[in-house]
Protein backbone atom coordinates (compact mmCIF):
# COMPACT_ATOMS: atom_id res chain seq x y z
CA UNK A 1 0.00 0.00 0.00
CA UNK A 2 1.33 3.65 -0.76
CA UNK A 3 1.65 6.01 2.11
CA UNK A 4 -0.72 8.33 0.20
CA UNK A 5 -3.37 4.89 0.69
CA UNK A 6 -2.19 4.64 4.58
CA UNK A 7 -2.65 8.08 5.20
CA UNK A 8 -6.17 8.13 3.39
CA UNK A 9 -7.24 5.01 5.48
CA UNK A 10 -5.81 5.98 9.13
CA UNK A 11 -7.43 9.42 8.44
CA UNK A 12 -11.15 7.33 7.58
CA UNK A 13 -10.03 4.86 10.36
CA UNK A 14 -10.05 8.37 13.26
CA UNK A 15 -12.73 9.92 11.44
CA UNK A 16 -10.67 12.59 10.68
CA UNK A 17 -10.06 15.37 7.80
CA UNK A 18 -7.02 17.24 6.56
CA UNK A 19 -5.90 19.97 4.35
CA UNK A 20 -2.51 21.15 3.02
CA UNK A 21 -0.71 24.42 3.29
CA UNK A 22 2.04 23.94 0.11
CA UNK A 23 5.06 25.94 -0.64
CA UNK A 24 8.18 24.27 -2.32
CA UNK A 25 5.63 20.76 -3.26
CA UNK A 26 3.20 23.24 -5.22
CA UNK A 27 0.62 21.37 -4.93
CA UNK A 28 1.73 17.79 -4.92
CA UNK A 29 1.36 16.45 -1.57
CA UNK A 30 -2.66 17.02 -2.01
CA UNK A 31 -2.43 15.77 -5.47
CA UNK A 32 -0.76 12.47 -4.20
CA UNK A 33 -3.34 12.35 -1.33
CA UNK A 34 -6.17 12.49 -3.92
CA UNK A 35 -4.91 9.69 -6.30
CA UNK A 36 -6.27 7.46 -3.89
CA UNK A 37 -10.00 6.60 -4.71
CA UNK A 38 -12.16 7.30 -1.48
CA UNK A 39 -9.86 10.69 -0.96
CA UNK A 40 -13.18 12.86 -1.24
CA UNK A 41 -14.11 11.91 2.52
CA UNK A 42 -11.01 13.14 3.91
CA UNK A 43 -9.84 15.48 1.75
CA UNK A 44 -10.40 19.31 2.85
CA UNK A 45 -8.42 20.70 -0.25
CA UNK A 46 -5.69 22.73 0.49
CA UNK A 47 -3.41 26.44 -0.46
CA UNK A 48 -0.30 26.65 -2.71
CA UNK A 49 1.37 29.41 -0.95
CA UNK A 50 4.35 29.32 -3.61
CA UNK A 51 4.55 33.48 -2.70
CA UNK A 52 5.52 34.38 0.06
CA UNK A 53 3.07 37.35 0.89
CA UNK A 54 0.44 34.74 0.19
CA UNK A 55 1.13 32.78 2.86
CA UNK A 56 1.13 35.58 5.76
CA UNK A 57 -2.47 36.69 3.45
CA UNK A 58 -4.11 33.02 2.96
CA UNK A 59 -2.69 30.92 5.65
CA UNK A 60 -1.74 33.94 8.25
CA UNK A 61 1.74 33.16 8.44
CA UNK A 62 3.51 36.26 10.41
CA UNK A 63 4.42 38.93 7.95
CA UNK A 64 7.56 40.03 10.65
CA UNK A 65 8.11 36.25 10.96
CA UNK A 66 9.02 36.03 7.09
CA UNK A 67 11.40 39.20 6.95
CA UNK A 68 13.05 38.12 10.02
CA UNK A 69 13.76 34.80 9.17
CA UNK A 70 12.88 33.67 5.53
CA UNK A 71 9.97 31.15 4.39
CA UNK A 72 12.62 28.08 4.68
CA UNK A 73 12.14 28.19 8.55
CA UNK A 74 10.94 25.86 10.81
CA UNK A 75 8.46 28.05 12.95
CA UNK A 76 7.32 28.81 8.55
CA UNK A 77 6.06 25.50 8.36
CA UNK A 78 4.25 25.03 11.96
CA UNK A 79 2.60 28.22 10.81
CA UNK A 80 1.24 27.01 8.01
CA UNK A 81 -0.12 23.91 9.13
CA UNK A 82 -1.98 25.67 11.64
CA UNK A 83 -3.09 27.72 9.67
CA UNK A 84 -4.51 25.34 7.05
CA UNK A 85 -5.85 23.57 9.43
CA UNK A 86 -7.65 26.23 11.25
CA UNK A 87 -8.47 28.26 8.09
CA UNK A 88 -9.68 25.26 6.24
CA UNK A 89 -11.63 23.22 9.31
CA UNK A 90 -9.81 20.13 9.20
CA UNK A 91 -8.27 17.97 11.97
CA UNK A 92 -4.72 17.97 10.56
CA UNK A 93 -2.91 20.62 8.69
CA UNK A 94 0.39 19.31 6.45
CA UNK A 95 2.44 21.76 5.59
CA UNK A 96 5.91 21.88 2.88
CA UNK A 97 8.31 24.95 2.65
CA UNK A 98 11.84 24.72 1.16
CA UNK A 99 14.37 24.95 -1.74
CA UNK A 100 13.61 22.60 -4.11
CA UNK A 101 16.80 23.88 -6.29
CA UNK A 102 18.32 23.56 -9.00
CA UNK A 103 20.44 27.03 -7.03
CA UNK A 104 20.25 27.47 -3.55
CA UNK A 105 17.40 30.13 -1.63
CA UNK A 106 17.58 32.51 1.03
CA UNK A 107 21.13 30.77 1.79
CA UNK A 108 20.02 27.46 2.04
CA UNK A 109 20.83 24.81 -0.19
CA UNK A 110 18.74 22.64 -2.36
CA UNK A 111 16.90 20.11 -0.71
CA UNK A 112 16.57 21.81 2.22
CA UNK A 113 13.06 21.41 3.59
CA UNK A 114 10.80 22.19 6.56
CA UNK A 115 7.44 19.90 6.88
CA UNK A 116 4.68 19.84 9.56
CA UNK A 117 2.02 18.63 10.84
CA UNK A 118 -0.62 19.72 12.68
CA UNK A 119 -3.41 18.45 14.88
CA UNK A 120 -5.58 18.30 17.94
CA UNK A 121 -2.25 17.70 20.13
CA UNK A 122 0.08 20.36 18.73
CA UNK A 123 2.10 20.57 15.73
CA UNK A 124 4.91 18.66 15.45
CA UNK A 125 7.91 19.81 12.59
CA UNK A 126 10.74 17.79 10.89
CA UNK A 127 13.76 19.08 8.94
CA UNK A 128 14.92 17.22 6.06
CA UNK A 129 18.18 17.36 3.73
CA UNK A 130 17.26 15.94 0.41
CA UNK A 131 19.56 15.17 -2.06
CA UNK A 132 19.04 15.24 -6.28
CA UNK A 133 16.67 16.82 -8.66
CA UNK A 134 14.19 19.34 -8.05
CA UNK A 135 11.52 16.36 -8.83
CA UNK A 136 13.48 14.15 -6.43
CA UNK A 137 13.54 16.90 -3.84
CA UNK A 138 9.43 17.06 -4.11
CA UNK A 139 8.67 13.75 -4.16
CA UNK A 140 11.14 12.68 -1.56
CA UNK A 141 9.34 15.64 0.68
CA UNK A 142 5.34 14.38 0.19
CA UNK A 143 6.70 11.05 1.17
CA UNK A 144 8.31 12.16 4.29
CA UNK A 145 5.24 14.28 5.04
CA UNK A 146 2.64 11.71 4.49
CA UNK A 147 4.85 8.87 6.52
CA UNK A 148 5.00 12.12 9.34
CA UNK A 149 1.16 12.34 9.05
CA UNK A 150 0.54 8.03 8.90
CA UNK A 151 2.62 7.59 12.25
CA UNK A 152 0.61 10.51 14.09
CA UNK A 153 -2.39 8.46 13.30
CA UNK A 154 -0.65 5.39 14.73
CA UNK A 155 0.13 7.27 18.24
CA UNK A 156 -2.65 9.04 18.32
CA UNK A 157 -5.09 5.84 17.59
CA UNK A 158 -2.95 3.93 20.07
CA UNK A 159 -3.41 6.83 22.72
CA UNK A 160 -6.93 6.65 22.29
CA UNK A 161 -6.96 3.04 23.12
CA UNK A 162 -4.57 3.05 25.79
CA UNK B 1 8.89 21.74 -24.93
CA UNK B 2 6.37 20.18 -22.47
CA UNK B 3 2.77 22.66 -22.08
CA UNK B 4 4.14 23.40 -18.53
CA UNK B 5 7.40 25.04 -20.05
CA UNK B 6 5.39 26.54 -22.95
CA UNK B 7 2.92 27.94 -20.35
CA UNK B 8 5.63 29.54 -18.08
CA UNK B 9 7.72 31.40 -21.31
CA UNK B 10 4.39 32.34 -21.92
CA UNK B 11 3.65 34.17 -18.48
CA UNK B 12 7.07 35.12 -18.09
CA UNK B 13 7.35 37.04 -21.78
CA UNK B 14 3.74 38.86 -21.14
CA UNK B 15 5.64 40.20 -17.73
CA UNK B 16 1.91 38.23 -16.61
CA UNK B 17 1.59 36.24 -13.44
CA UNK B 18 -0.85 32.81 -12.86
CA UNK B 19 -2.80 31.50 -9.99
CA UNK B 20 -5.01 28.00 -9.92
CA UNK B 21 -8.42 26.86 -8.26
CA UNK B 22 -8.72 22.94 -8.48
CA UNK B 23 -11.59 20.66 -7.75
CA UNK B 24 -10.44 17.12 -9.21
CA UNK B 25 -7.14 17.83 -10.30
CA UNK B 26 -5.94 18.53 -6.64
CA UNK B 27 -2.99 20.36 -6.74
CA UNK B 28 -1.99 18.62 -9.77
CA UNK B 29 -2.05 21.87 -12.03
CA UNK B 30 0.12 23.99 -9.63
CA UNK B 31 2.53 21.22 -9.28
CA UNK B 32 2.67 20.81 -12.85
CA UNK B 33 3.66 24.81 -13.85
CA UNK B 34 6.16 24.70 -10.71
CA UNK B 35 8.46 21.46 -12.23
CA UNK B 36 9.82 24.00 -14.51
CA UNK B 37 12.59 25.99 -13.16
CA UNK B 38 12.36 29.51 -13.12
CA UNK B 39 7.98 29.26 -11.96
CA UNK B 40 8.89 31.35 -9.10
CA UNK B 41 8.62 34.39 -10.95
CA UNK B 42 5.56 33.87 -12.37
CA UNK B 43 3.18 31.55 -9.89
CA UNK B 44 1.78 33.17 -7.42
CA UNK B 45 0.26 29.93 -6.12
CA UNK B 46 -3.08 28.65 -5.77
CA UNK B 47 -6.19 26.95 -4.00
CA UNK B 48 -7.62 23.24 -3.95
CA UNK B 49 -11.46 23.39 -3.33
CA UNK B 50 -12.06 19.93 -3.18
CA UNK B 51 -14.87 19.61 -0.69
CA UNK B 52 -17.85 21.98 -1.97
CA UNK B 53 -18.03 24.15 0.27
CA UNK B 54 -14.40 25.55 -0.07
CA UNK B 55 -15.22 26.44 -3.19
CA UNK B 56 -17.54 29.37 -1.75
CA UNK B 57 -15.26 30.34 0.96
CA UNK B 58 -12.07 30.28 -0.43
CA UNK B 59 -13.02 31.77 -4.10
CA UNK B 60 -16.00 32.75 -3.70
CA UNK B 61 -18.37 30.73 -5.83
CA UNK B 62 -21.91 31.12 -4.95
CA UNK B 63 -23.35 29.05 -3.18
CA UNK B 64 -26.70 28.84 -4.50
CA UNK B 65 -25.38 28.39 -7.62
CA UNK B 66 -23.57 24.91 -6.23
CA UNK B 67 -27.20 24.08 -4.42
CA UNK B 68 -29.24 24.61 -7.81
CA UNK B 69 -26.79 22.87 -10.59
CA UNK B 70 -24.06 21.01 -8.10
CA UNK B 71 -19.79 21.78 -8.71
CA UNK B 72 -19.61 19.99 -12.36
CA UNK B 73 -20.71 23.12 -14.42
CA UNK B 74 -19.34 25.95 -16.54
CA UNK B 75 -20.68 28.48 -14.58
CA UNK B 76 -18.65 27.14 -11.42
CA UNK B 77 -15.28 26.61 -13.33
CA UNK B 78 -15.63 30.25 -14.57
CA UNK B 79 -16.63 31.44 -11.09
CA UNK B 80 -13.48 29.75 -9.26
CA UNK B 81 -10.79 30.87 -12.37
CA UNK B 82 -12.13 34.34 -11.76
CA UNK B 83 -11.93 34.14 -7.56
CA UNK B 84 -8.66 32.90 -7.49
CA UNK B 85 -7.10 35.08 -10.04
CA UNK B 86 -8.54 38.43 -7.80
CA UNK B 87 -7.73 36.72 -4.56
CA UNK B 88 -4.39 35.80 -5.49
CA UNK B 89 -3.63 38.65 -7.36
CA UNK B 90 -2.73 37.11 -10.45
CA UNK B 91 -2.88 38.53 -13.92
CA UNK B 92 -4.76 34.81 -15.04
CA UNK B 93 -6.46 32.79 -12.74
CA UNK B 94 -7.16 28.64 -13.86
CA UNK B 95 -9.99 25.90 -12.77
CA UNK B 96 -10.63 22.52 -12.88
CA UNK B 97 -13.56 20.95 -11.55
CA UNK B 98 -15.19 17.76 -12.89
CA UNK B 99 -15.51 13.96 -12.08
CA UNK B 100 -12.45 12.15 -11.96
CA UNK B 101 -14.11 8.71 -11.15
CA UNK B 102 -13.70 5.54 -10.70
CA UNK B 103 -17.89 6.30 -10.64
CA UNK B 104 -19.83 8.96 -11.55
CA UNK B 105 -20.72 12.13 -9.39
CA UNK B 106 -23.75 14.07 -9.04
CA UNK B 107 -25.41 11.91 -12.24
CA UNK B 108 -22.47 12.97 -14.55
CA UNK B 109 -20.09 10.40 -16.18
CA UNK B 110 -16.37 10.01 -14.83
CA UNK B 111 -14.46 11.85 -17.32
CA UNK B 112 -16.85 15.11 -17.60
CA UNK B 113 -14.62 18.38 -16.88
CA UNK B 114 -14.83 21.97 -17.08
CA UNK B 115 -11.80 24.23 -17.28
CA UNK B 116 -11.44 27.23 -17.06
CA UNK B 117 -8.96 30.72 -17.89
CA UNK B 118 -9.86 33.72 -16.61
CA UNK B 119 -7.61 36.98 -17.91
CA UNK B 120 -7.65 40.66 -18.55
CA UNK B 121 -10.38 40.14 -21.21
CA UNK B 122 -12.40 37.87 -19.43
CA UNK B 123 -13.14 34.33 -18.91
CA UNK B 124 -13.02 31.58 -21.14
CA UNK B 125 -14.30 28.05 -20.48
CA UNK B 126 -13.90 24.64 -21.91
CA UNK B 127 -15.98 20.88 -21.17
CA UNK B 128 -13.77 17.97 -22.10
CA UNK B 129 -15.10 14.58 -21.88
CA UNK B 130 -12.36 12.50 -21.19
CA UNK B 131 -12.07 8.57 -21.04
CA UNK B 132 -9.50 6.41 -18.65
CA UNK B 133 -8.69 5.88 -14.82
CA UNK B 134 -7.98 8.58 -12.35
CA UNK B 135 -4.84 9.74 -13.27
CA UNK B 136 -5.36 9.98 -17.13
CA UNK B 137 -8.38 11.66 -16.25
CA UNK B 138 -6.09 14.24 -14.18
CA UNK B 139 -3.28 14.63 -16.45
CA UNK B 140 -5.37 14.99 -19.22
CA UNK B 141 -7.89 18.20 -17.51
CA UNK B 142 -3.78 19.32 -16.50
CA UNK B 143 -2.49 18.78 -20.44
CA UNK B 144 -6.01 20.61 -21.88
CA UNK B 145 -5.98 23.42 -19.39
CA UNK B 146 -2.75 24.43 -19.73
CA UNK B 147 -3.14 24.35 -23.65
CA UNK B 148 -5.34 26.39 -23.41
CA UNK B 149 -4.00 29.44 -21.01
CA UNK B 150 -0.89 28.57 -23.77
CA UNK B 151 -3.27 29.28 -26.43
CA UNK B 152 -4.79 32.61 -25.00
CA UNK B 153 -1.46 33.92 -24.59
CA UNK B 154 -0.43 33.25 -27.87
CA UNK B 155 -3.68 35.47 -28.58
CA UNK B 156 -2.92 38.21 -26.47
CA UNK B 157 0.31 38.66 -27.60
CA UNK B 158 -0.80 39.07 -31.03
CA UNK B 159 -3.47 41.35 -30.38
CA UNK B 160 -1.25 43.55 -28.50
CA UNK B 161 1.31 43.94 -31.81
CA UNK B 162 -1.60 44.05 -33.80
Amino acid sequence: MSVAAEAIDGLRAAGATVATAESLTGGLVCATLVTVPGASAVVRGGVVAYAADLKTELLGVDADLIDRVGTVDAGVASSMAQGVRERLGATYGLSTTGVAGPGPNEGKPAGTVHVAVAGPRGVETALLELHGDRESIRTGTVDALLSLLVARLGEESRSDRG
